[in-house]
C-alpha cells in the first residue's frame, strides 16, 4: 500500500489522458481487482498497470493486495486536491456575487 | 463573446497543460486584457491566443471585447463541470462513510 502526497500539475496530466479517466469512472462504482479493470480496455495488462501506477502516484487511486489478488480503489486524497484548486481558480468577482446572493437569501428569510 | 457548453474531455485536455493552467491561475485574480494575460509567459502573443481560445472552447473562459481590447475572465460552467465529474467519481463507499460521520455528529448533537 502506497500513499502519496498529491501534486495539482502530476493529476492534471493523469487525468489528461482518457483511458485514465476511464479507469477512474469505472473505479467510482466501487473498489475492484486490476484484472477486472483492465476489463473493458483494448490494451494488455502490462499498460493497465502502468495507467494505475499513475493514478496512484498523484493520489487519485490506491492499491493494495488483498490475498494474491490487487485490488484498487479511488483515493479521496487527489479528489481533494483537484476541488481545492477549483475553488481558488473560482474568480473573487465569482465570490464576491456568491456573498451578495447569500445577504439576499438571509434578507428574504427575515422578512 | 462566445459561450460553449462544458465537454468534460475537452476540459481535462485542456487543464493538461501547464501554461494553460498557469493562464488559469493569473485570471483566477481579476479579469483582464489578453495582452496583459500574455506578459509573464515566454512564448508569442499569438500562442497565448491559441491557449485562451482552447480555454474558452471548452467553457473555463470567456472573452469579449471591451472597446478595442479584448477581456478575458474565468467563466464557472466550466469548473462547475470539473467539480460534477469529481463529485460523480467519490465512490459510493466513501459517500455512506460520510451518511455514517453525519449520523454519528447527529447523535453527539443530541446528547
Amino acid at each position: 500500500m502506497r500513499k502519496k502526497k498529491p501534486n495539482i500539475d502530476r493529476i492534471f496530466h493523469a487525468l489528461g489522458d482518457p483511458t485514465r479517466r476511464a479507469m477512474m469512472e469505472k473505479l467510482s462504482h466501487g473498489p475492484m481487482s486490476v484484472s477486472r479493470m483492465a476489463e473493458p480496455f483494448d490494451i494488455t495488462l502490462a499498460a493497465v498497470v502502468q495507467h494505475i501506477q499513475v493514478l496512484e502516484e498523484c493520489g487519485l487511486v490506491q492499491t493494495e493486495m488483498v490475498g494474491r489478488v490487487r485490488s484498487c480503489r479511488i483515493e479521496p486524497t487527489g479528489l481533494d486536491a483537484m476541488e481545492q484548486w477549483i475553488k481558488d481558480r473560482r474568480s473573487l468577482w465569482e465570490r464576491r456575487l456568491d456573498r451578495l446572493g447569500d445577504l439576499f437569501a438571509e434578507q428574504d428569510k427575515k422578512r
